[in-house]
Order: structure tokens, then sequence, then C-alpha cells
């Protein structure tokens, strides 16, 4: 058999994996100057230590040379001749070693790792190493990154740890399997088949996440179910951590705060009930006997129906530190969302989280850590940034961003996400003097929190390529890299992922990866441009409906949020409305109140302009918005067009996926586009400025869609 | 890179595949002189014709010999030199070879195809044909599979034509993808992004049934929405028939009764409205001009709360027919479904579907077919074959086999069913005396039907292996065997699959067959011995309920079938209880009325029999009962060991994942025996025989057990 022929037959039978594989294809390095340097630089391995980690870092490595050189350099018991690639955690290396390294080992936390190119006795070696295994398989994951990216590793000195804590996804996963807000399948959970049958995807879930320094999940939807702190399920519970522990995944449940009533025959879930003070006690005790590293509880409390502390005249800080004081012994921790918000409270929305924990600020036990979505609606193309951040100086706050694109177009649309969240990392909070970053009060060095974290809600199912949309895999990779270093480039992570998912050529990456970047300001153009929001259509969030107005809470009809008229739109947060800009600091509050200062792209969110105003560009209002609905198609025909320039680079399956899935994008952008700019228009009474495409059908037509089946309907 | 580590390679990279390949993994020869034989044997490939079915076929032998031999044999665009195989239909043959082979084509139907060794101007050639492109492709993946098998390519002569013409698939998916007695995942049809996304997972499951000669395929669930048969559904049904459609599969959907109010407008479905009629009419010509090739509706009406023509005072004759006029100008089929059965009718619930159809025989439209199920229960691990087989001499009948194991353990259980529809198949009616088979109602030589068909209960979902259990791909792969060929042994069949999944070596097939053959007695022994029926619990089915007997309606219940009481236990469905059969042809009620006659294994479905009756083996029936379920008991526990020998000659992904399966098999083996035991043993007051495991609960236990989540409860 020629090797030409062999490698067909890799290809035939690799095909329909790729998908699959997502960022750790581990591609066959076709540059010959990069594979001889890893070559003649790797000539032997010694792994260190005999864990279940180790083995998963000895494993990994074999695979990754394997695959991307053609073979696997000797691996060694001991440490002899040179050119070795050493692995193993800080106590399992000799002493020697150990005191060569120790001021790197001091630049570490715990999770931290050092990749190094050092002389032990005069012979050049590699050493992958940290604290603990866990930060060695760390180290190895991002060395074989570096050979993925085909990076010189001559000369290498990294010593990274993650700037987190609690880097972990929230999978809103029920119990029969269906995903609220999942568009890529179904739950991975099979809880009809745990304890006992291991599904592969367990384990190359954990691997990904691994890979990225992913470190825990939560398993079960926010909107709870409490059988699964039952016997019955905590046995499937413990399964799954068994599977994740070596990877450094430590698993999370969701918490129903009416657990004690549901499944514990008590009368009450008041927190400052004896019993059910008791009933957790007990029942965290009884999980960590099971699951000894078990994280803690996840818990959405008084907020769209889930039961909480405040159905017994108590707050969330009474409920939080219930159930903190019953995981602390165990060394667990209450994520605390603060995403609440009330039908009986006339006022704006945006305000309402701010209003009700800022007050909490120093209040909750040490182990709670209050989890703030990004922004104070909900997860839109584009939102301010939440103004509770830096607002709580005394309380760990983590950041909630969505992976999920439920108001982004489901699985279907490409859109680059970490350029989202950058954006809102890199949002300053003025809170401590200019420089107060989303990112300094996340990572905990605004306010020297002890705790810290960044949560993911995750966009994986059971669909073969585990997200859906191709590109919505980079949304795990770069939600994972920025929850490491949350001041990571969004440009960095697409180029990074793209590399190790399809291929190193610049021809590729260049245009793909400006492809990325422009995708998410694309979707917010024939989306919700200049600060418009919430104008989905109703429950599943699929496509436009500014025309929604029946639903029974009103902050739940998009007329709520775009406040269209004859005068014009948008709605009033400055001064002269509901002053929600009053909750930020006044630096923000000024730059954002002042329509001179308001950025454009916000706008809307905080002004209710006339159809008249002038935009900086000189058009009118209207017209620039028009305009921008129009621009954003014309940004989603250009990633078609850098699409198909890119067939040449890579496997025809997912080149057929990406674009059949671009072509939907591209008819959605115009469906946005045209059923918005009509049903504006009823109000504005303006003709489509030049340059924007008539729409092709009638407004009833559009508000005549209805998606029965949607999928992720909570 | 040496050979060696290539090999290597490759095992690393598609073992997560080997689970999706199914059969079709085209392994490497190993067998040396077999693989000479083939390479010396095959030298050139000359495919003729163009249509996207030939292209199928020709990709499909590239890959085969690709990943088989390690090359391809040179491709040709006319015949030259000798060795070649040709693939094409006959009028695609050139004049002198399609006169030499006449014979055989009159020995063919339509879909039939010949694999012939020949000489053409006296060189050795062999060639693979049949009257049109569809049949080629059959003869192309049998031939395939003749390779897979190892089996010799000299001197072939084989016709063969499927000797059935609908081969079907059940699928009873929702439009919100969950799936009513799906054990797999959910729905392979995403909805939501069709029509414009094609899921790569669309083409192999099409590839799959075309290689076995799957033709149609259901894609709604029986209990049907109408909304499948609007445009906005109807769309993405259309394109889903275009990716099967090159490989002869047809597509059909569920009618639900009252879609003309549902979806019409109208206020009555009475099949004799003459605005219903027009409506069916109407729909059936707008699904047409999309789809030319629609196979047609499966209806089940007046069944289990689903609409029907009963709803007007109309029966199912009046109901059929009114859908068969409206499908019949297009070509297309109605198949009706017998499963009938109501909560107003006192009678025994197996006398009921005979009852109501039987007297309907010849009333039908040309065009109907009639759907019967298996067994005049429902799927149950045994029943007696259907009384209404071979009852109706001038309607075509066609089987209904459940391939999915709502009774037999969801995908958890190995139990390999083709062994259960061989015996149905082989069952004899005696209706035109001896030898009137099952088989021969359902291929239509028993009463010379025009229309024939065998539909499967689809087991397919997006779980990464199509079927949950890596051996349930077998029950789909032998359904499509025994659709094509009733009269296949199912030894035959788990030897063929087995050597196309698995691996050729005779020291794995010998005990493992075995092992799959004796697996449905297994699943019989330890849930329902000697003919014990529909005891399982509640709802979802899963695992032993024989206490259940507070259902609403009667027949639901497990305690109406097992009869248990101080006195005995069975049905008495013999002259002296519901005479049921009376609805058999008078040689087989003489056999099965008679307790002499009746077989064992049939017992109890027939009789009420003592406690203390003595079977042919000399035990009572409390002892042999007992006895039965530990010897199911025991025969997974000798299948967990078949399955540990054969470690050594498979890949270790799905060595372990069937591994893990079985254990929880036997787990459950012995949690149906205690259960079932112990609650019967409250009427026998016997103690357990020697030989019978003590169980490890108490009754009050395995009565506790509630599964609130479990999969696919409809």
């Amino acid at each position: 058999m020629s090797y030409l022929i062999l490698s067909v037959l890799i290809s035939f039978s690799a095909s329909a994996q790729k998908d699959y594989k997502l960022w750790l294809q581990y591609n066959a390095i076709v540059n010959s100057s990069i594979a001889l340097e890893y070559k003649n630089n790797l000539k032997g391995i010694v792994v260190l230590g005999n864990s279940e980690t180790i083995k998963i870092a000895k494993k990994e490595l074999e695979t990754g040379f394997l695959e991307m050189l053609g073979n696997v350099p000797e691996i060694k018991t001991a440490l002899k001749g040179e050119y070795n690639l050493i692995a193993g955690s800080q106590s399992n290396l000799d002493t020697e070693l150990k005191n060569s390294l120790q001021s790197d080992f001091q630049k570490l936390n715990e999770e931290g790792f050092i990749i190094k190119s050092i002389a032990v006795k005069n012979k050049k070696q590699l050493i992958i190493t940290g604290k603990n295994d866990i930060a060695v398989l760390y180290g190895v994951f991002n060395f074989l990154r570096i050979m993925q990216t085909n990076k010189t590793i001559k000369n290498l000195n990294i010593a990274d740890s993650p700037k987190t804590n609690i880097r972990i996804l929230n999978h809103w996963d029920n119990l029969d399997r269906t995903i609220e807000r999942g568009y890529a399948g179904f739950s991975l959970w099979n809880w009809q088949k745990l304890p006992d049958f291991i599904d592969q995807r367990y384990i190359d879930y954990a691997r990904a996440n691994a890979s990225v320094g992913i470190n825990g999940t939560v398993l079960t939807n926010v909107n709870a179910n409490a059988l699964i702190l039952t016997p019955q399920y905590l046995e499937k519970v413990e399964a799954l951590a068994n599977v994740f522990r070596p990877y450094g995944i430590k698993v999370y449940l969701t918490a129903r705060f009416s657990a004690p009533i549901e499944i514990g025959n008590l009368k009450t879930a008041d927190p400052k009930d004896s019993e059910v003070i008791k009933w957790w006690k007990n029942k965290a005790s009884e999980i960590y006997k099971r699951i000894p590293d078990f994280g803690g509880f996840l818990v959405k409390a008084n907020s769209e129906g889930q039961p909480g502390p405040q159905n017994y005249g108590r707050d969330h800080v009474d409920g939080a530190n219930m159930l903190a004081d019953a995981v602390a012994p165990f060394g667990g921790v209450i994520m605390w969302r603060a995403f609440v918000y009330s039908e009986h409270d006339a006022n704006d929305r945006a305000k309402q989280a701010y209003a009700e924990f800022e007050p909490y600020d120093g209040k909750f036990k040490e182990n709670v850590i209050v989890q703030v979505k990004n922004g104070a609606i909900d997860f839109q193309p584009r939102e301010p940034f939440h103004p509770l951040f830096g607002a709580m100086p005394k309380t760990p706050l983590m950041i909630e961003f969505q992976i999920t694109q439920e108001y982004l177009g489901f699985s279907t649309h490409l859109v680059f996400l970490p350029k989202l969240f950058q954006e809102v990392l890199e949002s300053d909070t003025y809170k401590k003097g200019k420089g107060s970053t989303v990112a300094k009060v996340i990572d905990g060095t605004l306010h020297g929190n002890k705790i810290t974290g960044i949560a993911g809600v995750a966009n994986i199912g059971n669909d073969l390529n585990w997200t859906g949309h191709p590109f919505a895999q980079a949304n795990w990779y770069g939600f994972g890299r920025l929850a490491w270093n949350p001041y990571l480039d969004s440009e960095t992570i697409a180029e990074e992922w793209l590399k190790c998912t399809f291929s190193n050529d610049e021809n590729f990456i260049k245009p793909v990866k400006n492809m990325m970047i422009e995708s998410r300001e694309a979707v917010v153009n024939y989306m919700t441009p200049l600060g418009l929001h919430h104008i989905m259509d109703t429950g599943h969030h699929y496509g436009p409906g500014p025309w929604v107005s029946n639903l029974s809470r009103p902050e739940w009809n998009p007329t709520y949020y775009h406040k269209a008229d004859k005068n014009g739109i948008g709605f009033d947060r400055s001064e002269s409305g509901t002053n929600a800009i009053l909750q930020y600091a006044p630096e923000v509050k000024a730059f954002f109140g002042n329509l001179e200062t308001c950025p454009e792209k916000d706008l809307l969110w905080f002004h209710h302009v006339s159809w008249d105003y002038k935009l900086k560009n000189g058009e009118t209002l209207w017209n620039g918005m028009a305009l921008k609905y129009q621009e954003g198609v014309n940004q989603v025909k250009e990633m078609q067009q850098v699409w198909k320039n890119a067939e040449k680079y890579i496997d025809s399956e997912r080149f057929k996926e990406v674009e059949m899935l671009l072509e939907i994008q591209y008819k959605e952008a115009k469906w946005w586009r045209d059923a918005c700019l009509l049903y504006f228009q009823q109000f504005s009474g303006k003709d489509l400025p030049a340059g924007v495409e008539k729409p092709a059908q009638a407004l009833d037509y559009f508000k005549s869609l209805k998606f029965p089946f949607a999928p992720g309907n909570g």
C-alpha cells in the first residue's frame, strides 16, 4: 500500500468524524520545517506520576504526536538522553529539577502550568509541570495547542495560571433530555442508562472542556426539578462526577428551592425554618458522601416563576446563606443568580436586578457568589454591561454569558461570540475610577474577592458536531479561553480555534478569521441595530417579532423595549426617562446619558429619539437604521463569499454544512430586515432610503409566520 | 512512517466512528488469500449510466474497495481487458451483453439484481445489473456484502429479487423531535433546519437502508399531528424526499384523520362529506406536486384516542377508501392499521382487531393495504401470530414488527429480534391448508395479492450509534433483510451482520452468533415465560409491573393479562374462556386450544392453569415458571461470559459499551425475576424451588420503583 492511498483511506474513514472532534483534530502537520523542528526537539517522553489524570495526559500526548507527526517519541520511564518532553507535577519532579523551577512555581496558582525549555545536566529538555496533575494536564493541552498552531517550541518559557476559580458551563438540561434554549439536539446526559452505562460522549465532553480549562459543569436547568436531588438521580450524578474528576471538572447541580416540600415531605421551604435548614444540611451531606468534590449549587430563585425565599417573606440573602451553610463544611459554593425582575414591579426591567441586589452587598456568606448576566435584560445581540458589575465590592460576582444563541439565530446563524464577550469584559465600570473593567470585577482584582468565576450557558447537545453549527464550536472554545483569561483578544481566540479546527494555511485563516470577527456586528445590524433589543418573536425568540404586544407580562413584549411611535423610537433610560443610567458610576452615567457622548451602538437602549434625529454620519435615524439593517444583510452576503473561497482548504463535509447554514442565515437576515423595517415604517411614515432592498413580502406575511415546534422553548 | 504506525493511526481516528458506521464498516480484509482472490478477479470497474443512483453505486464501490483492499481497481469508461466489474442497468448494457442475460432478467422483478461471472468475447468479467439503477445499487451493496463476509467471488451466479413491494420503516417521531417508544436519542429529522440544511445523517440513513433493501420510510408518528401536511412542513418533507430518492427510498407520512378540521378549516372530517373528500384530493395533489414519488399515507384511526371515520358513524373501509381515492391518481397507497381495541368493548382485547377487520375483507380499494401487528396484543417478547393473517384473502395485509424495544428492555437489553420475526413469519396459519405460513400471506403468494409489504417500527434515533445498543443495529439490519426475503434464517442474518459489523474471525463469530440467537429466548424467560404477556410497568413499559391494576382502561392493566389467583395463572382464551382461538383456522384452534398440544411457550396466553399443573418436564407450573425466570437470568450471565471472550477480536470502545449494557441487562433480568416471582408467590403461596436465587429485595421495594422521565413515553 502506498502512502498516498493510505492518506486517502484515512480521510475517507475520518470525514464524518471531523465534526465530532472539535478543536482537537490534531491534523497532520503539513509544514515540513515545523514538523522537523518538532521531531528534532522531541525525541522522548517521560511522564511522571500514575494518577488517572496523568494517564489521560500521557494518552493525549500520544494521540497528538501520532496524528500530527505520524509517530510517537519513545516513551521512557526515566530521563535519559536529551530532547525529552517531561510531564509531571511538582511533587513528582526530582529535587534538582524542582529547585531549578522554584521561581517559576511561585508565579503559579494551584491550576497554573509551566511549559519551559530547560537544561538538565547540560542536556536540553522540555518540561510541562504545575502544582498538581490537573495543572499538568492543562499544560499538556496547551503544549499540544502550540503544536496545532504550528508555533515554534524552541526556547519556550510559559507560566500561565487561570485568572478565575470557577470556569463553568451551565447546562439548561431537563431530566427528559430536552434543553431549554438548546439548539444542538438534546441533552448529553442519558439519565435512563446512567449510572451503569458511560457514554463515550461524557469522556469526550470532559476532554474538550479540560483542553480549554473549563473546570465545572452544572448538569441541570436553572428552572430546576427537585428529583435530581433524590438518591435515584444522585447515583447517576455520581457516575458523571467520576468520569469528569480526572479531567479536573467538578459537578454542580441546580437546587430547586422548594425541594424540601417536593421530595422532603416538609410543609415549607422557608429558609429560616429549622426543619428546612436541617433538610438541606442532610442533603448536602448525602451528596458529598457520594461526591466528595461536589462543587455546589446554582440557584434561580424568585425569578420567572421559580420558588424562592420571598415565598416565605425572606430575601435572597436568607435563601443563599442558608444553602451556603449547608455546603460550607464540604467546601461547596452557592452560585445565586441575580436574574430577577417582577411582573409586579412597574419599574424599567433593566433596573430591577440592581435595585434588588445592590443593597445586599456584604451580606452574603463567603461561599456565596452572585451570578450576574452580562447585561441587564437578557443575552441580547448587544447590551451595555450590567450595572451590578462593580457595584457590589464586598460580594464576589461571577458573570453569566450565554453561549447558546437564544436571541442570536439559534445554531443556524454564524456568530462568533467571544467578540461580544470581549466587549463586555473590556467595558469600564469606573466604579473604582478609570480602568475598573468588568474583567477586573470578575477576576477579583478590582475588589480583592476570594472566589471568582465565569459561567457560560452551554450550546452543547447530542448533535454529531456537539453544537449544531460547526462555528458554534468556536463559541464553546472561546468561552473556555476567556474564562481562563478574560483579557484575551477575540482575534487571537478565533485564530487559535481555526488553526486547531481546520487549517494553518494563512490563505484560509486570514479571511475566515475576519469573517468570524465581523459576524457579531453583522447579527447586531440585521437584528437589533443602534441599541434596539428584545424584539424577537414570542417564546422561542427565533426571528423578528417587534409587533408582539399581547403577552401577559408587559416586559415580555417587544413593544415594551422599542417603544416606537410617530415621534421616534427607543427606550428612554436617561434622566428624562427611567433614569436607569443612575445605576452606573457617574462617569458612565454621564457618558450614556448624553446624546452627544452615548455611542450610537447603544443609542436606542438609552434614548428615545425622533425619526429625523441626525446620526454622526449625517443620515436621519430612520435612514440610518434602514441602512444598518441592509448592512447586516450585506455582511452575511460577504461571509458567504469568504466561505466559498475557503472551500479548497478544508474537508467537503464541513464546508457544505457551513455553506448551507450561511445560505439560511442570509435568507433570515433579509427576513429580519424586511420585517423590522416594514413594521417600524408604520411609525416613521418614511420611505426606505436608496441602497436598501425592497421587502419581498408584506408585513402581514411576516406576522403570520409561526414556529410551533421551535426547539429550546422552555 | 511504517505500516504499523499507520494502522494504529487509523484505529485511533476511526474508533469513535465505528459505532456510527453500522454494518458498513468495510473492514480491511485480513485473510490474505481472499484478498488476493478479490484483487486478481477485480482489476477494473466499469460503471454504466449517469444517474445520482449510479453515482452513489460507484462511490460505494470505491469506498468499499479502498477500505477493504487498500486500493481501488482502475475506473474505466469503457470495457477493456478482463476481470472487470461491470455495474449498470439493463438499458445501459450493450446489446450483446443484454441478450446474453435475457433469461436472467426474466427471473427478476423491478427491484431485483443479477451478480454474475460472465465471459464477454472470451474475457472473464463480473456483472452487476438489474432492470433499473436502484436494482444495480442493491446489487452493488449485495456484492460488497459478499466481500465483507469474505465469500468467494469466483463463478458467481446470483439473481435475487425482493419478495415484498413495500419494505418500510415506521418512525414514531413527533414534530418536537421526541420519539414515541424511541430509546436511541431523539428524531433524526431536524425540522427546524430543514429544508435548507441537509444533515449528513439523512444521507447516511438512506445509505444504510438501501444497503439492506429498505425502500420506504414513514417520517412521522402514527399518533399524528396534522401540521406535517401544511406547506411549512411539506417543504421540509420534500427536501428529505430529494435526499432519499436516489437511494430508492420513498417518503410516506401519517395522515391525521381530523386534519381537514385542524388545518383545513372544515367543520367535519367525515369521509363521506364532499368537502372533506375534495380537501384530501387537493392535499394529495399538493403533496405529489412537490414529491412525485410520494409513497402514500399510514393511518392509525379510531385507535387509542386517535380520530377516525367512526367519529362520524362511518367505518374503517369508508375512511381508508376515501384516502385511497385521493392518492390513487398518483400511484399512492394507504396503509391502514388494524391495531384497534376499544375501552367500550368488554371482549378479550386479543379478539377485537380480528372481529372488526375480518368482515371488511374484499371491501377495500386496491391501493389499500391493511397493516397488522405481528401479534394480537402489542409487540410482546412472545406472541402467537395475529389471527388476521390468512383471514382476509381478498385484502393485502402487511405485517408490522416493532424494531424498537418498547416491551423488551428498551435499548439497554441485547435481544436479537430477527429470531422473533422469523418465528412469526414461519407460523402456519393453515388458512389454505398446511404450509400457509404468515410469510406467504405477507409476500402475497398465498392469496395472490398485488401489493405486499413489511413494516418495522424504527429503533433509530440521533444517538452516535443510531440505535442506542450496538447490537440493536442488528435488529434494523435484520428487519431489512427479512423484509427483502421473509424466508431468511435468523442465524444467517446474525452471521452476516456480525461479519460486516465486527470481524470474520470464526472464533468470534460462532459464540457471539449463538449468543444473539439465544438472546430472544433469554428475554422471554426473564420477562414473560410460558406465554405470560403485558406485565410490564405502566406507561413506559420498562421493568416489571405485574401488580398494576389501577389504570382507567381494564385492558391496559397487567392484571388483565395474567389473571393470577389462588387457583392458578393465565388468560383462558380456549373454548372455556374467551374462545379467541376460534379466530384461527380449525387446525390451529385445535392445536392451541388443547392443553396437550398447546406449546408450553404459549401456555398462559391461551390457558388458565393451576399452580400445580404438571409441565412436560415433570415440574409443577409454579416451579417451572420460577425456573424459567432463573434460566433467563442464567442466560444473560452466559451472554456476559461470551462477550468477555470476544474482547480480543474487536475494538475496545464497542466492547466496553456492550459489556456495560450486558451488566445492566443482568441486573435487570434479576429485577424481573425477583419482582415477578415475589408478586406471583402471593397467589401460589409456594416456596421457590431449588436452583432459584432468593430475591434481594422485598416486593414493596420493586413496587416503589418509579421512572418519571423514562424515554419514549408517548
